[in-house]
């Protein structure tokens, strides 16, 4: 009935793990588990959703537009559609555990 | 322009703390922190939204109907609009913080 999303997090991740825990019309939530991943080189997430995410486990540090903003448990941001951002770490040290909403209108 | 879920959190709590962090069309997201909290007796939340909870620290057990289910860090689960359910109890040891997704039409 329910999973935990903290527990048995891959001690091995050689890419980011995207985990949809709900969806329905115009709301995904996902836990994302990075580990010491960063957004590519020049890449910047441009997304038609808005997206409220929070830190569970772990640190990190966002670009959004030209600011950054380091990030750890329990630190929330909303990032409205189109809003460019990217990650420009995760600590190596242990996973980070992020819960990121994603909600309105979802263009295909 | 973030503020830490975890953080700053009361040490004397006679009711539960309830914080909208986010509100939208057909979403809200929600920090409730209790502490030793409990839904008063033969109380049952019947709500018009879906609601989906996790919680991020301390513990609780929630009745579902009959069923009972505890919740330790990282546990999540949904909860059907009008699917009866309580608050059994919550850890008196440390604030127990909560994070609740309310989607679906809210009827007034």
């Amino acid at each position: 009935m329910t999973t935990n999303l903290l527990a048995n997090l891959p001690s091995n991740l050689p890419d980011e793990l995207f985990t949809t825990l709900l969806e329905v019309t115009n709301l995904r939530i996902e836990r994302i588990v990075s580990h010491g991943h960063s957004s590519p080189e020049g890449f910047w997430y441009d997304q038609d959703q808005h997206e409220w995410v929070v830190v569970l486990q772990g640190a990190a540090q966002l670009s959004i537009e030209g600011a950054t903003k380091e990030l750890k448990p329990g630190d929330h941001i909303k990032i409205p559609a189109h809003q460019k951002h990217r990650v420009e770490w995760t600590t190596p040290d242990e996973p980070t555990v992020w819960l990121a909403v994603f909600y309105g209108e979802a263009k295909s």
